[in-house]
């Protein structure tokens, strides 16, 4: 004989999972149910309606979408010799080269499965993304900026050209993102996505939010509860449920618990409702979290891209990376720093207020001399004044000793005046955030395999239970080594592996 | 009706947890069953007795004693207008001064409540200590040593004499060591304590492995399932389960998922069963794990304290850190420059091999001027030349505008011959242990009240499961403000809350 739960405990305990077998009666019994309408929801729900699955999504929200439709939809797609898009513009781009790439990317905290199966996909990926109708222009554009304004679809959106990548890749552009002026990828994307998977027949639930699983004593998950039109409602998926809510960036809480260092540095940039319902479903059923502590952080001082041309300099006066790393990069070793605070230093002739930032950042100091700026921004006396005679000694040859950034951004800054910008988290803010800081958001989750399969501690598969996207620890998993559109390719890429996976259960 | 839970499903899916209802027959029922036997699990069994509970301690092992037992037993306590011990030798140290210290030390990462209350109760806890018959020396140790050969019992064990702790708090020695020649503090601590715990009547069972928890359909933890003897066995917990079965450094599928950036710098330092089994059972039932990517890391290049005038630099000849800092947070900043390499300068008078690596670590680079040792080491043309003259010219007079070290480790480095170390961790070797690297172990685990209750990720108390030392994430967070005495400390101080509070529910 066995107790039933009493809603107590339920709630207290575990408000994320509720027992099968204590079920009366279900809503509706459906094969797949995707939760949450993003970028991997919709992904996993059209392929797994493709294989013949009855499928339904709820979506926490009014309306499909989620953080993929707030994003520029870049995708970081290559590999197999190249996609459509590299070679329709001269460009080859091996397996083997991105796999190299995305190694040193993610280092030690990298997935080299998931790394192998998405280099080897990711081309095939392309062409699923323009059958579905979304525009792209065979055109490149090889500037340093984070989205063009203009409307060339392939762009270098990560490291590729910066040192240590250049030892050990070639560099290729890799960056694809829908074609049009202006920065709407995301909705072009989701709009043509959302639109097929509906064409196909998926029933599509929003204002719906699911508040637990079911799962049976064997452990088995064999549905969802679901808050619909007020009334909790119980709906079995005689398939599996798959876990597409975003991350747990909105969550103010789970950030304390797992990003405190970044909290300070970033500000929440994501859908409201990547609150990490998900994660916590997960975890409720026995899912293992990984890579809790990583988070994407932009740090977009350029454009203007002449701004590479000056240094980055901590509170010591002292250089710490290459100046033409990627945003994200960048952004990882800023926050490495004492305070996070860091100084961009720049000579007359390259100088202007970053694009991105407005207000934009102060100018902590000015001077004829290195000396007389240092002084000013309150630096070490003397320090800046070393770094920039060390700095301008090999700039000369187009040499950097230390940092090894491209000679092409190589110069010795000696044409006064010169000007110090305080890129301190607090002293910045980016248009499209409330508060001051670097946009962030979350790169841990559970621990999946590429097919999705939730993992638990002990590396067993939950049976019937699947999540893609930032619901789960990616491709993506350092800030050091994140190139955009690592996350909504990998999204999209391992949420169709995830369909696929729970309709052929 | 419910379906029992086939053994494949609990083997597969969840082998930490077994369901309470399924429980046929009780092996023997208990009021307080605490799993693992080291400083924690003492303490929380010696308390819980005292508080009138029947205690049954389950240890893995062929005895007691844990990592506890390895360790010097170094204890870091202090406030409440000092310990018996400080205030003998005439120091003080408040609780305010104490929880300042602290608060810098863990950072974001730090839990204020346990902050607090650590430092509220540190002083008592000393008393307690001496209760047990384990004998303090009324004598402090001032020099900048790792563990006294001598038979001091006061040691500085932390950053208190370093910046910016300096600018923070009052510099007060809170490392208490039992008194005896060399290094045995581990083994007088638990032989003393064990002896108590026995003699008041807690039941010990050694070699017995606790495989699994048992908890109710309402959440309740009742008991646990321990492998004695060969057969399985059911043990029923009517107050409640105390796991303290020490961290997760000696389980490398567990490091690779949490720790993967430290695995190349560090070296596994515990005990053997520092296994991770406690963490793995509280998350089965439901607990929530924090802080799993953090972990303390030794680099102790001293002694010889004179070292300590010479300098730390990385492989771009640009000092990171101040010298004086303490051994964890030398690891914490190494381990954060690129591929782990640094190096340490040091001038003819000063210079003499560290005395913990054995063998010593290489020298890659001497000469009579700073130019000559820099081009052996292979450090990038004039990059360290630049950082000595910098240093120099301050030391000069006694400052180091960078990193602050102290003055009286501050002097020029002028006198040939130079020399340089490597102590880039594959490079170095600690006699304790078997690989090459820097001693390391874990300090992320369950989520925890100060009272030892664990919680889910909401927040909830799961009702009769309790957890100490480092099956928990307990008072030390980081290496970066780690002190020696910190984790001893946490886990027989919080160990003992465990066992009061397990006692009276």
């Amino acid at each position: 004989m066995c107790r039933r739960p009493t809603a107590m405990s339920n709630m207290d305990i575990k408000p994320w999972l509720r027992r099968y077998e204590d079920v009366d009666q279900f809503y509706l019994s459906t094969e797949v149910v995707v939760c949450g309408y993003g970028g991997a929801g919709a992904a996993a729900a059209l392929e797994a309606r493709r294989a013949g699955a009855d499928v339904l999504v709820l979506e926490r929200a009014s309306g499909g979408g989620g953080s993929t439709q707030m994003s520029s939809c870049e995708m970081y797609l290559g590999g197999s010799g190249g996609t459509a898009l590299q070679k329709d513009v001269g460009l080859e781009d091996s397996t083997d080269n991105m796999i190299a790439y995305l190694s040193e990317c993610f280092g030690p905290h990298g997935d080299p499965e998931k790394i192998r199966l998405y280099a080897e996909g990711a081309a095939g990926h392309f062409d699923w993304v323009e059958s579905l109708g979304v525009p792209y222009k065979r055109e490149v554009y090889l500037e340093r900026v984070v989205v063009p304004s203009s409307d060339e679809s392939l762009l270098f959106t990560g490291n590729e050209r910066a040192w240590p990548f250049t030892e050990l890749a070639e560099p290729v552009p890799r960056g694809h993102v829908p074609s049009k002026e202006g920065d709407e990828g995301g909705k072009i994307f989701m709009q043509a996505l959302m639109k097929i998977v509906e064409a196909e027949g998926a029933l599509i639930k929003s204002d719906a939010r699911v508040i637990a699983l079911l799962q049976d004593d064997a452990n088995r998950v064999r549905g969802v509860v679901a808050r619909i039109d007020g009334q909790e409602q119980a709906i079995e998926a005689t398939r599996g449920v798959i876990l597409t809510a975003g991350g747990f960036v909105q969550n103010r809480t789970m950030l304390e618990k797992h990003c405190a260092q970044t909290i300070p540095f970033g500000e929440p940039y994501g859908n409201q409702w990547d609150m990490g319902d998900g994660i916590q479903m997960g975890m409720a059923a026995g899912g293992n979290t990984i890579n809790m502590d990583q988070c994407f952080i932009t740090f977009a001082f350029y454009p203007p891209a002449k701004l590479t041309y000056g240094i980055l300099v901590n509170n010591k006066g002292q250089r710490y990376i290459n100046e033409d790393a990627y945003l994200a990069r960048l952004g990882h070793y800023a926050s490495l720093q004492e305070h996070q605070q860091v100084f961009m230093l720049a000579q007359h002739e390259d100088f202007e207020l970053p694009h991105y930032m407005d207000p934009p950042p102060p100018i902590v100091g000015t001077g004829d001399t290195i000396a007389e700026a240092e002084a000013e921004a309150g630096l070490p006396l003397g320090s800046l004044q070393a770094t920039v005679d060390y700095y301008n000694t090999h700039a000369a040859v187009g040499e950097d000793p230390l940092f090894h950034k491209a000679s092409n951004w190589l110069k010795p800054i000696d044409k006064p005046p010169f000007a110090i910008i305080s890129l301190k988290p607090a002293d910045t803010k980016y248009p499209l955030g409330e508060n001051t800081g670097y946009l962030m958001f979350t790169l841990g989750g559970l621990e999946t395999r590429p097919t999705g399969e939730v993992l638990t501690p002990q590396g067993d598969v939950i049976p019937g239970l699947y999540a893609a996207g930032r619901t789960t620890a990616g491709l993506p998993r350092t800030a050091k080594g994140y190139g955009s559109g690592m996350s909504v390719g990998d999204a999209t890429f391992f949420g169709r592996m995830a369909g696929k996976q729970a309709a052929a259960t």
